[in-house]
């Protein structure tokens, strides 16, 4: 069925946020539109396509050629891969090229961030702040960016006192995903992308976690159709949770399910001992438990999404957690208020409340109980 | 009529922007209210407040005690006093520490900028991008920031490309202007102040240039009641442009007025050969010049301007001006769009209109009349 060169229909999921609305265009080889997407989003003529080093050389070129198809003078600047450069200083390397291009850039030039997650957030972050604020498309080529960093419009750098810690909220004029990009990555990376859709039908859409399960095998093929479906369906609920809420006030919270204890999780493992995606996949096994041992959440429900997440290769088991300091860790995140954590918790297929009464015990015992 | 200790009424200006409408406090020793006025808008209990050295020595202390009183953990941040220090560089600074406080501070933190234009550009960008926003409140201490930066949400730091090329639009949660701090100010730097009373006059309301014209002692003198209706007529001038254009794609281009010829004679004449005020001073009188030659804009009304000008000691002469040079800066000013230059030219007494049509030679002859 996986035939790289046939085309896809491209599915289109429009992000309600007033006039800070834009659409996400989904679909296989949809990154030759790219220019027709950047004409519909600035008066412009010069585009901007910030990459990091293997992104920029796998997609760099057909990134620039359709800007330049389209009419448009492209750049292409590129930073070394990786989430240790998500910081300041590469920040500051950006704006320097960019502020030092001839003639110099006015508020109609348009940032294309092309790659994962770190590029959406720093060259997002860019363009929230070079001449206070120039619109921008995002071009995610991983997964996890596809499904999660792609709608919301946050972007962010790195600090050593902890990650994304200086950002803005700043909405892109468009998202354009194309599926075939997910050819050229790793499987681990597939498969951070998958937790936070097993996320998504947990928070939202229990049918979404059957439509995942009845298609692992053409999912880990990247069949063009069965992705492009799926992600348009997590954008889809994504955006709808982001249009509810857009600076985080309620519903999007309901986001971080598998966060609180995940974060806590991979910053107590020693960051880069787990991948996001692993520590978010213990996360909610271990806040599923906590919940049903509130008597808020079904057993069964439990340990179906706890098979799925197996059936994906994801860890549902980690022995020799320090339960004090993965509590510690989840005092200090900054989604909490004054100390006191907060969790979304399910009360059932497809449904989560938040919940800020959550004790310690409650999470040392679902700690202890992946061991 | 001067008197230290004497209080005046406060007075209020509100500045309409929907859900991020905010109020501006002004009045003789306010700066005492600043704990109260934190507590309208933060429910957390950490407030820092940021500040040069210079500011820091004069009002740090009034400002965390007013913080304290009102049952703030109060922490202040400092940092060395000039543009210069307007950088990616102190921006840095700045959020090691503010990300170094322990306990780690959370969304409610409140940062206060304390100080002139400079200092809540760079706190305010702080504030814009610490943990993607956190609550501020600005307490200008200049006439320049009281009457300018105060409103409109403009936060920024310099590049060695440009002035203000990194930053973002954020609205303070409120203002507190009190106009004692006016007494220690430089009187040069009062005079920049003036400047843009001025032009608010020219832009909006010409009464304004009277009211000036018949108290030009008492301001000197900062007679607490005249500065406290000086800042506020000016105040509720610039709120009201910004409350129609928050980012800068319509009225909002009227506040330029003086300033697109000001920065291309402040550029070409070397940064720091004259002041901001001074530059202004001149833009305007060749900007009213172009208007004139046009015979949109009376001879008379312009030669007002230039008298009440000359009244405040603020310069209406330049020689030696490369024209050329004052073009081309002009050009590549940052509101300019594809090269094209956008002038303010005024109309009638307190109306203006955006022009983008102005001539190298119109411009070149204004300034040859400044020789």
């Amino acid at each position: 069925m996986a035939c790289p060169t046939r085309r896809t229909k491209i599915r289109t999921v429009t992000v309600h946020l007033g006039d800070r609305s834009y659409h996400v265009r989904i679909g296989a080889g949809v990154l030759s539109k790219l220019g027709d997407m950047a004409g519909e989003v600035t008066d412009g003529r010069l585009a901007v396509v910030v990459a990091d080093g293997t992104v920029a050389d796998l997609y760099g070129r057909a990134a620039t050629d359709s800007l330049t198809s389209a009419g448009f003078r492209a750049e292409l600047l590129t930073f070394p891969a990786g989430e240790r450069n998500k910081n300041l200083a590469t920040f500051s390397s950006l704006m320097d090229e960019l502020l030092s291009l001839e003639p110099p850039i006015d508020r109609s030039a348009l940032i294309v961030a092309l790659g994962g997650g770190v590029t959406g957030d720093i060259a997002g972050f860019v363009a929230a702040t070079a001449l206070r604020g120039l619109p921008w498309l995002q071009c995610p080529t991983t997964l996890l960016a596809d499904v999660d960093a792609s709608v919301g419009g946050k972007t962010a750098v790195d600090h050593p006192a902890g990650k994304n810690l200086i950002g803005a909220f700043y909405q892109p004029g468009g998202v354009l995903i194309d599926v075939e990009a997910l050819r050229t990555l790793p499987v681990e990376e597939l498969r951070g992308g998958l937790a936070e859709c097993v996320k998504h039908g947990v928070i939202r859409d229990a049918s979404l976690l059957d439509a995942i399960d009845s298609n692992v095998e053409p999912i880990f093929a990247c069949d063009p159709e069965v992705m492009t479906d799926l992600v348009a369906r997590n954008v889809a609920i994504k955006a709808a949770v982001v249009a509810e809420d857009e600076r985080e006030a309620g519903a999007r919270a309901h986001l971080n399910f598998g966060h609180t204890v995940g974060h806590g999780i991979e910053a107590a493992s020693g960051f880069g001992t787990l991948s996001h995606g692993q520590a978010v996949s213990l996360g909610m096994v271990a806040e599923s438990r906590v919940a049903v041992e509130r008597g808020i959440f079904d057993r069964t429900d439990a340990a179906r999404v706890e098979r799925l997440l197996e059936r994906l290769g994801l860890p549902v088991q980690l022995t020799g957690l320090d339960a004090d300091e993965v509590w510690r860790i989840m005092q200090h995140d900054k989604k909490a208020l004054g100390g006191r954590v907060r969790m979304v918790l399910p009360t059932g297929p497809g449904t989560v409340d938040l919940y800020d009464d959550v004790k310690y015990d409650e999470v040392a015992a679902a700690l202890a109980s992946l061991g």
